[in-house]
């Protein structure tokens, strides 16, 4: 078994051979570019790339687990401007043929992934790569009808909210890193949510629909992600810390591990939460709605005019969220 | 000026900077995803990745290059189809921080690059990859009205033509590794086609229009190239040694070296040219359309019923195409 190891061609057989059709898919995996016939000519597309070693270890995850992140990462840039993912592209890099099963695990996270969200894989690229293993995976879709959701919108006096939990991922990778069984057999919930984050695209949409002012997902940690809707918008905001979503699960953790669950919640990333600002009179319409369809949200906080970006903890003090956050480049 | 680090938001910055505004990007860089309307629904999509070491040495290519490089061999992807490029996504990751010097030259090849064929950049993504510098590039397009251009549409009787030369891209790269000043003072030219390809847009649109049958473009070699139609189609082919498009060039530089520019022209890829097939009774009437426009094209061969694909050279000897070409993981 080992020594089933795949060339190009074959690599874009397998890929051929466990891709589903799609009536939309006009000229799919195999020819120069894919065809896709999206339902209108505007459309969403983003990009996203997962390099091992810097977002990923195999020692850590498994070859499904980066599959299925590497869509969901994209398929959640998508939901944070209300639309819905259709087609995705998959360059995949190895510096190193891969066999029959490594391939397949890869794909099957990838493409499980890719369905769950009523997305077709249209096409890729496949090559070596300088060191490791690395996939960018491209995701178009089509936007909301009243147009997309974007960081530019929020308004002094809108309220914040948050849809999804903050903090599991980066709790989860602390289980991880720990590799301790007795923690990972205790917090499985949030060791799949840093190995298997879930895009929000139905409370995108949502959001979208009940006339959201500003969108983004919860990539790089609330903090820094909040703060670019502010710097987008031009304006400031004020977080309560009591409010934050955080799971049971990570403050028991913080609590046995002597962490704070707050810090995971603000600067941990890889959520793919949605945080969204909308007009104070209609935000509880807003939050119902998300909760009608299964996305609990809360209010975090509210945008001000002064430029500021602070959160508010029980006993009245105040921190700037600036500096905390993911970076790739320090 | 070797300290002026730029960290993810200065490089995202830096993007925004050096790109054009275009009226169809609805919403650029800068938000989680990108929007763009396209004159219709029905979009082409390609990616394609280049990694040091594998695609490229920064001791042969400038980052300019393969900035220019990066974007060129997606367009020639939509050009094979006989489409029209419209956007483009970057994905790019650096194992460590690029100065604005280092962002601006590769940056500057991309733009260069899509601006000569109408393609705006409108969103990415960077972070640090695994060793060196990698970059993937999107790229988004309109097919050509009567339908795009497949591998499969080659019947027998058919015959094949090129747009463009053949190795002269092999013939560069070895200017290059040879690492002499005299041969790169002697060959400019194929250096040129080796750094800075050109996409055959125009041609691949003259060839939807006039019905070619089948289309690639030239990026693993000649002989893997059209055997790729061959089997996409069904069919065989014979080509003619004599009849391949080689440039006077390539011939000098192939005698002076005791190379064959045969060789070069069957096996070394990345020439970007266009191959193809057409109806044998229309066929004039398509090299002629396109030496009309600048692109001239000679018929090479036809394609057969049986599956061989070979090359007859001037004293009818026929050798078997299979076995050349680029392969990534062997």
């Amino acid at each position: 078994m080992a020594e089933d190891k795949l060339d190009e061609s074959g690599i874009i057989s397998l890929i051929e051979e466990l891709s589903q059709p799609d009536p939309a898919l006009i000229v799919g995996i195999g020819d120069d570019a894919a065809l896709y016939k999206f339902n209108m000519p505007d459309v969403l597309l983003t990009v996203d790339s997962l390099y091992e070693g810097v977002h990923f270890d195999l020692d850590t995850h498994s070859l499904s687990d980066v599959g299925w992140k590497a869509a969901a990462v994209n398929i959640s840039d998508i939901a944070a401007m209300g639309g819905s993912p259709a087609c995705a592209l998959l360059s995949l890099a190895w510096d190193r043929a891969p066999t029959r099963i490594e391939l397949s695990s890869l794909l099957g996270g990838l493409l499980e992934c890719l369905s769950e969200f009523n997305c077709v894989l249209a096409g890729g690229d496949t090559c070596r790569s300088g060191s490791g293993l690395s996939l960018t995976v491209t995701v178009a879709g089509m936007p909301p009808s009243r147009g997309p959701l974007r960081r530019s919108g929020a308004r002094p006096g809108d309220a914040i909210g948050v849809t999804g939990v903050l903090g599991d991922s980066a709790a989860g990778l602390y289980v991880l890193k720990s590799g301790s069984d007795e923690l990972r057999g205790r917090f499985p919930g949030l060791v799949e949510a840093h190995l298997r984050p879930k895009p929000l695209v139905t409370a995108g949409e949502v959001l979208a629909a009940t006339k959201a002012t500003a969108a983004e997902d919860v990539s790089d940690g609330l903090a820094r992600d909040v703060r670019n809707i502010c710097m987008a918008s031009g304006v400031g905001c004020v977080l309560e810390a009591g409010s934050l979503p955080v799971s049971v699960d990570t403050l028991e953790l913080a609590g046995a591990v002597g962490m704070e669950a707050l810090d995971w919640a603000l600067g941990g990333g890889e959520d793919y939460a949605l945080v969204f600002t909308g007009a104070a009179d209609r935000f509880d319409r807003m939050l119902n709605a998300l909760n009608d369809c299964g996305n609990p949200a809360v209010r975090i906080g509210e945008v001000t005019e002064q430029s500021d970006t602070v959160i508010i903890d029980g006993s009245g003090k105040r921190t700037d969220l600036g500096g905390t956050g993911y970076e790739h480049f320090t």
